[in-house]
């Protein structure tokens, strides 16, 4: 297998956009991505669309033919593809296949969500498109429901208190004020994550990510393509999409997310190298207790230890500087991209939140009840 | 890149399933073709599921990862793929690089979609999800009112006659009654065609394939791993997946149908081919029409001869030996999957309807406006 690197990078700014249709976001991503790139167009043979709940909220599908098209790219492999919230970080994993093994030069991946706007209740049952509907859906089972259990667990097999979680609510926030992607800029306490509304018990509403609009784009290519077009690339060292149980009844133990587990060991092993090495990661942080399971299952920590160490700050890595999805917004198919924008960013030393002479990277982002993960390991050799 | 093959195929029987859930169809076809494959379940390293308006009519997203933990697969890359009416075989073209590229020795791919028991209106809303909804959808284009179209033109340009298109119909349905898994078992005739109630203007009720449930499933293998496990493989000679237009205002000529045209050019390069060579073909007949145009676009006939060829029997291309979509019913997301199905078996010489010799089969399979096409070619070579 030959490399694969991310040529180029492109985001809307995450929030509510009222007035702009999904296609437009995804548009404006698609070709910010390409320029950015400096690949010309033709260059590019698939595109990948990821998405979760167009068809739901508002009935349109054919996202890839339709994305394609609006950026004049005639006749290419155009595809959507969904996995929940790692939709387009699935489509980049697929890419990275396309472009390591040669079958094309260069793949746009376009993430794009539009959550806004949806009455409350049609909102909350969009959401549920990614549980199983037959089961544990009808059940009755929220997202924030599920991390609600996952927080009571770690807190009972492990100790970990209302302050350690409160406090990747805080260190992310805290992020998200030099981000100008960022849905939310304003720091937040450990008071106010406290007196915040409850959610789903004991999530509160400050340890929730918002509901948010929004597109991200990556141009995967070939080093050779992206070399001769003088892009600010980064090679993507490992790449993984791992399905884990989307179930909670499948779980063993819901505070250990095995998709997440087994990507991170294949990540490693492809990019030759260990937890320890990453100095700016993206985790999933759709709530606060997120970003501690993540951590631990990528071996950032022991089990059980993530709670204390992100509270005291002991990680070497610097995990969301972008604000994670809690200061950003978690747009669903368009965070995975989102990711690898701010990962980029890191990489090419242009982040607001710049991490000195960040060399690895790693996003996670994960789908469902943990039920599709993707780990991708960004590395910049230069 | 190394061959990819069919190495087993499943199908549910199409038609009316009120009392199975879209992931008991999808779980029986997919386990139907890995048993038919002999190949052991843990070889598998990719599921790839095609469906189109499961999100719109049920809520149910996360195809991917529920379909895999269905069958038992674990820790595979799992992912739903949509193209609108093309979904599953965009997924079999996306399986053919990656077993091609040797980054999986086999690759699941299902198509699966419920239609049935929704309101009319509902149904009809459902689909024009393949349409583009900020323009031409809003317009009140529907899928009918397209092939209305390209009917009232393809007879102004070359003289094609209702007759002629009744033919497709009385062929297509002829051959269903002998296709077990087929929703219409019954003849027609041209004078039932004729009768049959107006549903967009020229296009009549039985020009129309019916609203159907089902799945099918396919197997995607390396030659290697299809000879170990004995398994009554076909090879994928050429596999082609291209965008067209998403909007009717973006056709020179609604009657040439550009995505189909390079996809046929790509396919019969690739296999070393010309459409003279092609025994079987399952061609996308969605309306009666669509196959005059599509053997047309594919080179069976010159255009504008495809209307007077198909009637008067010219083709040595034995096409829609399965019913086609007229006799079989269209679950869209899984009609893909349904066409390989067919052409698999007359490569194994076990069809209903087995044209007696056939060594090289041709799918076409098209989505939306005929904005997303597959093009397979399969070939017998024992």
């Amino acid at each position: 297998m030959g490399e694969a690197w991310i040529a180029g990078v492109g985001s809307t700014k995450f929030g509510r956009h009222p007035d702009r249709s999904l296609l437009e976001l995804a548009t404006e991503a698609g070709r910010a991505a390409i320029d950015d790139s400096g690949i010309p167009p033709e260059r590019i043979g698939a595109v990948f669309v990821g998405n979760l709940v167009s068809g739901i909220l508002t009935g349109q599908e054919l996202l890839g033919p339709l994305v394609a098209a609006n950026l004049g790219l005639r006749h290419v492999e155009a595809v959507k593809v969904e996995d929940a919230c790692a939709s387009s970080s699935a489509g980049v994993r697929l890419a990275s296949h396309m472009v390591g093994a040669e079958i094309h030069r260069a793949v746009l991946v376009v993430g794009a969500e539009r959550l806004t706007g949806a009455p409350r209740e049609v909102f909350t049952t969009s959401m549920t498109a990614a549980i199983d509907g037959d089961t544990e859906a009808a059940s009755g089972l929220t997202f924030p429901g599920f991390w609600a259990l996952v927080m009571r667990r770690h807190e009972h097999l492990y100790g970990t208190t209302r302050e350690q979680v409160s406090a990747v609510s805080v260190k992310n926030r805290g992020f998200g004020v030099r981000n100008p992607l960022a849905q939310f800029r304003e720091p937040v306490t450990a008071a106010d994550v406290l007196e915040s509304k409850p959610i789903a018990d004991p999530l509160l509403m400050l340890d929730c990510c918002p509901v948010t609009d929004g597109a991200a784009a990556v141009v995967v290519a070939s080093p050779k393509l992206a070399w001769r077009h003088n892009s600010p690339a980064v090679r993507i060292s490992g790449s993984a999409l791992v399905s884990g149980p989307p179930r909670v009844a499948d779980y063993d133990d819901v505070t250990v997310h095995d998709g997440t587990v087994v990507a991170a060991e294949r990540v490693y092993a492809a990019a030759g190298i260990g937890p320890e090495d990453v100095d700016v990661a993206e985790l999933h942080d759709c709530f606060s207790i997120a970003e501690i399971v993540d951590a631990e299952d990528l071996g950032f920590f022991p089990k059980g230890e993530g709670g204390p160490a992100i509270a005291e700050g002991r990680s070497r890595t610097v995990v969301n500087a972008s604000g994670g999805l809690l200061s950003k917004g978690h747009p669903t198919g368009a965070t995975g991209c989102g990711q690898l924008y701010e990962l980029a960013l890191q990489l090419r030393d242009e982040h607001p939140n710049q991490v000195p002479g960040a060399r690895v990277g790693l996003a996670h982002n994960g789908g469902g009840t943990t039920a599709a993960v993707t780990v991708h390991v960004l590395e910049r050799l230069s």
